[in-house]
């Protein structure tokens, strides 16, 4: 499992900063979150493969996040996609796109799946052979949602020579990856934990962008390996951050911090911040794995930081 | 007068071109020419300030020449602008924009000025000091414009020394610029081409995307100083471009030696064409002052291709 940074501006993109988007990389299964203007150049400056995007994730109606959507489905379009486009976002985006499509005369080729985003509760909207994904409620101006990740359990490894040992038949091997013994002929018992071993924990990603800090936020995203928050501002700006639905750099350490995250990745940088430095040491005060998100790096998911 | 091109891609943006978008200055008075998706990241890339942009014109309602114009306008917003915009695009488009404003509930703390295009015929859509803007039809899938861009003649230039010679007094000046004899209080007649000389010509500039060929073409954009025509693919592609409402490297260079312009730019290149070499050449044949259009070049109308 791993993330790409596409973009890591807030409202205002810079010379330097692209405005949201997100892939994270789970088995060669790219998920797209977020998809601010310019989301399609970054894909192709990055080699991101188009047609792997199967599944787009949009937190919130606010430009700087989904503006970058239609040149990207006219470009699906224009490329003769046929697969179908599983598209979560909040619920009165469906209208909205219907009129777009229809105003300025697309019709794609591929099916639009539409998942509407609602409520107060989190949401299992995505449920399959390698992934589970939940929407959570963010704190925002707008309905906002964020997303939870989650790899599904991997079946344990078999021990190559006890198949060997035991002459274990191919057609009992799944059942034992599953954790069942091994029954002999002559009805001796092999336990699992003699004949496989543990497989790597599943791994999992949060995205939260954008949100003041509401204390439930740390239950959504509990002891997740890879968190991305939103710190759109530095901790002397709190009241501006909460009047405007934001987080400084402290909110994004405190949720990372409470709920037991691995490594924190902040982003949605304010314009007025150059250089990051100064952010990155803020949320380390509270929370010391804290990384900047940049254009094009791609960090693996569960590993020590060490973007690529 | 300049032209700073900020995208030549069509329709499918690539690694190193970005959908069309176009800045004329003139005067130090900005001209926004179609707004593909990251014009707002190019104007910032190529350190165009945008409290410059006034004036927006827009050809036609296909996704890579409008796709930016969202996120500029926000941009605009955020950036605290009160100076009106001109927005000049084909009528229906009036709207569709005031269903996105509503839709992503944006407020503009400045006015839009919307100028509708329509017709079959040249229209004088902006006059003021120091020059005019004509729109005119293409020929495309749907309704599309080209723009005409000409500056007002310049005053003639007053020679220096001719002042101190005849003791010409300030308050006549403005209208010796303009043309007029001075008349000396003896009564006698200092002849206009005695004392001034002729300013330079007033440049011209015309911008054609997107557009099949058709012979009145050249009539609207007659003797123009710089020329920017489409030519999205290579001759051979002929049929192709005439089916989809394109032009050929051919094409274009048929309506610049037609027109007579200075300059040729050609651009709006096709995805499949890596390199631009062999557009370039194939246009040469037929109008052998043409260049390709490449992204943060800057170009001085009326003035040797040197591209800054």
């Amino acid at each position: 499992m791993k993330l790409t940074i596409l973009g890591s501006s807030s409202a205002l993109p810079t010379s330097e900063r692209f405005p949201s988007a997100h892939v994270l990389n789970v088995h060669e299964r790219l998920f797209l979150i977020d998809c601010g203007e310019g989301t399609q150049m970054q894909l192709r400056k990055y080699r991101i493969r188009f047609s792997k995007i199967n599944h787009i994730f949009i937190s919130h109606l606010h430009g700087d996040h989904i503006f970058g959507l239609y040149g990207l489905l006219s470009t699906f379009n224009l490329m003769g996609r046929k697969n179908p486009v599983h598209l979560y976002a909040p619920q009165n985006y469906q209208g909205i796109l219907l009129s777009h499509l229809n105003d300025f005369d697309i019709s794609p080729g591929f099916e639009i799946d539409f998942v509407p985003l609602s409520g107060k509760e989190p949401l299992k909207i995505l449920d399959d052979k390698y992934v589970t994904v939940t929407s959570f409620p963010l704190k925002h101006r707008v309905p906002a949602f964020g997303f939870l990740f989650r790899e599904k359990p991997h079946d344990r490894n078999i021990i190559k020579e006890a198949i060997e040992k035991y002459n274990i038949p191919i057609i009992k091997i799944p059942a034992i990856k599953k954790g069942e013994d091994f029954v002999m002929n002559d009805g001796t018992v092999i336990p699992n934990d003699t004949i496989t071993i543990k497989p790597p924990e599943p791994l999992s990603y949060a995205y939260c962008s954008d949100t003041s800090y509401f204390e439930r936020l740390s239950s959504f995203v509990k002891n997740v390996n890879l968190l991305y928050h939103e710190a759109t501002f530095e901790a002397d700006l709190k009241d501006l951050a909460e009047s405007v639905g934001h987080s400084t750099t402290h909110d994004a350490a405190r949720i990372a911090s409470e709920a037991g995250v691995g490594t924190l990745i902040i982003g949605h940088f304010s314009a007025r911040y150059k250089k990051t430095g100064n952010l990155v040491e803020e949320a380390r005060t509270i929370f010391p794995e804290t990384y900047p998100a940049r254009e094009g790096d791609t960090i693996e998911v569960g590993k020590p930081f060490r973007p690529s």
